[in-house]
């Protein structure tokens, strides 16, 4: 897929914006997010131009992802964060900004006031079962 | 790696635990959440039990993320969500509660409440150009 003109991501991959890369595979770019939520905040891209994760093909996907546990290893050498979360924001509704795929490594630690705002419910008796059933549908066609 | 005795996902992967999967491979399975943050919310673990993402061999993490496009594409069709969040949490200063690796999908649309608590902040001058160097080093042993 070619670059997006517009795409800030696209001009990264092609060093016309600059970044503070740290690793630059055939398939992958990780740099550090200039608007950290945390010290050494990453940010993982596809070299390719995709929106959302979904519309990646897997052996993209894959191959980006071979670099992430070095990367967690590296944060947390770097960091000495106690932990870090993996997040991939798809779609307006779900927090992307950049509308090129990107995986967020971000350091964390007890009691930093980051995460994610966590409600878990409870499905209505044969709710989940029906889900279920549709997903199975779906995988399978 | 054997299954951890005492790890909710492992008698989940060995079926002692009943669960609502939609998907499973040689590498992964993926379930219904069953405190789902919204509904339709999806856990893709991989079939061995590693604690957190950094543990994982590379092509391990590749073979389950080769499903994660597939998931999603899923996800958005039986849910109709507007977009969702990959999420995966290491340590317990992340927020992971289960001590097998597990990503989160997490159906989202606008307005509903859910997310990261966002505070970006920005690098004091030279700090970046510090964190750069000591990543790149990492990377390079």
């Amino acid at each position: 897929m070619a670059a997006e003109p517009n795409c800030v991501f696209c001009k990264i991959v092609a060093g016309e914006i600059p970044s503070a890369t740290v690793l630059r595979t055939e398939a992958c770019q990780a740099f550090l997010d200039i608007g950290p939520l945390s010290e050494g905040h990453l940010l993982v891209i596809p070299v390719k131009h995709y929106t959302r994760m979904e519309d990646m093909p897997p052996e993209e996907l894959a191959q980006l992802s071979r670099e992430l546990p070095g990367l967690g290893r590296a944060l947390v050498e770097v960091t000495g964060a106690a932990g870090y979360n993996l997040l991939q924001n798809n779609g307006s509704a779900a927090g992307q900004e950049v509308t090129h795929v990107h995986f967020h490594l971000i350091p964390r630690s007890t009691g930093d006031g980051l995460g994610y705002r966590w409600r878990p419910q409870a499905y209505p008796e044969g709710r989940a079962d029906q889900i279920l059933a549709r997903y199975r549908d779906v995988l399978a066609g």
